[in-house]
């Protein structure tokens, strides 16, 4: 039995994060959505939230579970009785850095594998942090994350914005 | 007749920027070159330095207009009767980060048109980031900027760095 | 005779790093590894520390010396009677940001010519970035910095992160 | 008014050629689908073949003709009063190759400009070559080309392929 | 249970190609190694050549066989009831094309999945074309390939280049 | 004393190949430019008149010297009692290919290093292949290659052309 553990920030969970853990379902026997705390990042979600919305976007496949953690990513794939890493690769993906992080892994425990895998067309410019800008500046996100995520991202943002003060915090491209 | 956009930081507009913006100003009826913003970014000059140091370097191509915008690049686009983006890319370029955003822009406003254009050879290696640095560590920007700029982050740095005081922020590579 | 400048921030000095200054010390007459203060990365150790853990790595090859610097790198060669500047190309490296650091570097000071040399294949995925993030989380960082500088950063280690407090800074990929 | 010349073999045109002609059209008073004759690459299809195919494909489009051509590329440029080239640029095109090609013939024909389109989604993955392949092959190409295009390349395998005697050329991947 | 297929010419296998299916056997039930034709490339060995070579070098794992097949992949893959396709992905290949064909698969078979491994870093820069050149040159391929291939490779060169005749095909990098 | 080796087919020498010959001129003691045989690349020129084609470009440099070779690279530079390999970077070049051979060459000759210089921006674009296409076509390639080259590829043109008769090869990109 191979439990694969798919790692990430989730912040939020996309379409895009969705079809890889439903692909990487079809492959394992079990699937680990692993969200980081990521503190560093100064997440718009707190860790609690994105397990929670991470684990009720993939509530409907039996084979995947949602657990948070901290720490090296090693440490939480052998924690896990696990030897296998799933990464998305999108045409856009940052290549250089998924080599990089898949070699380190490798190196810090060896029979570490990292498996790559593709998600569909239609998800291949979606990323978490255009996502979060997109919605910070009122655009619509209804096409990227499941109607579920987009819902809690509208009341995040009703929380953290009182109304008439207008939002900042922009993207310029 | 086609208005197209020509968006960015422009923290301080290049000599690579111009070069684009002329070219754009040759393929299309009416060129705005879009000053984002971009308070994430914490720009070295205000946003209304730097449309007005956009508008002076473009003063002389009659179908170039400056205008500053906040939010979703694609609402300013349709707020000016636009349809179409206009990106430079450098061989040195973020072509995946562009990608990604040309990909979430015709998401987000389907009949979007992002048309890329290369600057000449010789602004090949210029980037406001760099010209920035080099700037604050005292180097001479005069083949990256317009005379106009260089006199301006000159000024600029007169007022934010008070003789005596060392500058801290250096570039190391 | 030909003096080479290795510059970086060496925050800390790794074995790709010691391996790359080797080969160019077989290359170059002299060789100075030029430690950037680089207040902006914030580093993890100060800039004389991480001048005192290359200047003990490197202190078995006779012809490299080790020198802090801050400003332009370009100002910095000139000043060392230099006009080559050395670099490692990892598979991968940020390609791209080298040869724009190159072309730039090329604008400031004509004569200058940056030389690309690339690490043994053991080292091909290590940066400094990921070794302290290991180091952080309380990973084995044996295997990608000589015993000195593990020592070192360990001590550090125990100084900023008081017992029975969790380190909070993460890795999650 | 500007004409734009969109260049290629066309062997044959695809969706993703055909969707990239329709983007050039909305762009530019007129668009050229320049059919090179490529004798180099021994295309499946002959010069007036594909000219024929292009032309069919693209008769729906007012301002857009179809014209074959041979010898340099810029040269074809100008003998239409054209100065503009268009190219599209998948995620996955060769990237490096389409920088160099529009270098050069900026080198030869200074006014030149060159504009890279990005083709929908849909196409990212859309190469003719793979589709001769995967129709030589046997393979269904009905969601790559037209339906016109199809026929006309069941055909032709009709007649260098007699019956009884099975297709060699394979790809292996 | 989950058949994954391993595609490729094989001309001849590598230590690289052999540590791929490797990894590919502990993650899958079956792995089968598909040796394509592939006339269009003019292999060295003759296929069933390069299938003997496979099927000995991988005889010590037990869920590993090794198929020849020509035609369309897609349809291989269909025909031994696997919806799986294993690729590697070094930092040095043409992940541009890797992503083409995976696009353009999954589009002639919409179940498959392409999962991309990567190679030992003692196997990053071995590549099949290599290693022929250099073995046509008279260079020695033993950390390449195993003791097998390298023999079968000297009498096959014995073969074709009788003694006295100088070798003309080189590389010249 | 260091001999470093630029090899390449130089068919014909380029001025982005004479840069980067002068460039390692400085930096080391003695360079050889190696010119090999590649018949498998057909190339324009015979070998002997590819050396005496770049022995005229550069017989103003004092410390350079051209030299034909065939087979093993790695064998040529250990006969020129070297160890050291000259390699041009374009920001457009085939950068993985270069990692490959570099890696594969450090794999047969341990001590041998690979050296990556990069070109003037004037000769970012240039390569042989399109100087050989542009003047097959009937372009001016004076910009690209230095008088003496263009003269002889005209003469060899006349040789190879016979009035009258069209010229067949073209590209079309």
């Amino acid at each position: 039995m191979i439990t694969a553990i798919y790692p990430g920030t989730f912040d939020p969970m996309t379409l895009g994060h969705e079809d890889l853990a439903r692909r990487a379902a079809k492959l394992f026997d079990r699937v680990i959505v692993g969200v980081a705390d990521s503190p560093g990042k100064r997440p718009f979600f707190t860790p609690s939230e994105r397990v929670g919305l991470a684990a009720d976007v993939m509530s409907g496949v039996a084979n995947v579970t949602v657990t948070r953690f901290s720490g090296l990513l090693t440490d939480f794939v052998r924690s896990q009785q696990s030897w296998v890493i799933v990464r998305g690769l999108r045409a856009v993906s940052d290549f250089e850095y998924e080599f990089q992080l898949a070699g380190m892994n490798r190196k810090l425990f060896s029979e570490i594998e990292t498996v790559f895998l593709t998600p569909s067309d239609a998800y291949m410019f979606v990323s978490a942090t255009l996502v979060r800008e997109i919605a910070l500046m009122g655009g619509d996100i209804a096409q990227f994350v499941s109607p579920l995520v987009a819902e809690r991202v509208a009341e995040k943002l009703r929380d953290v914005r009182p109304a008439g003060r207008p939002q900042r915090r922009i993207t310029d491209q």
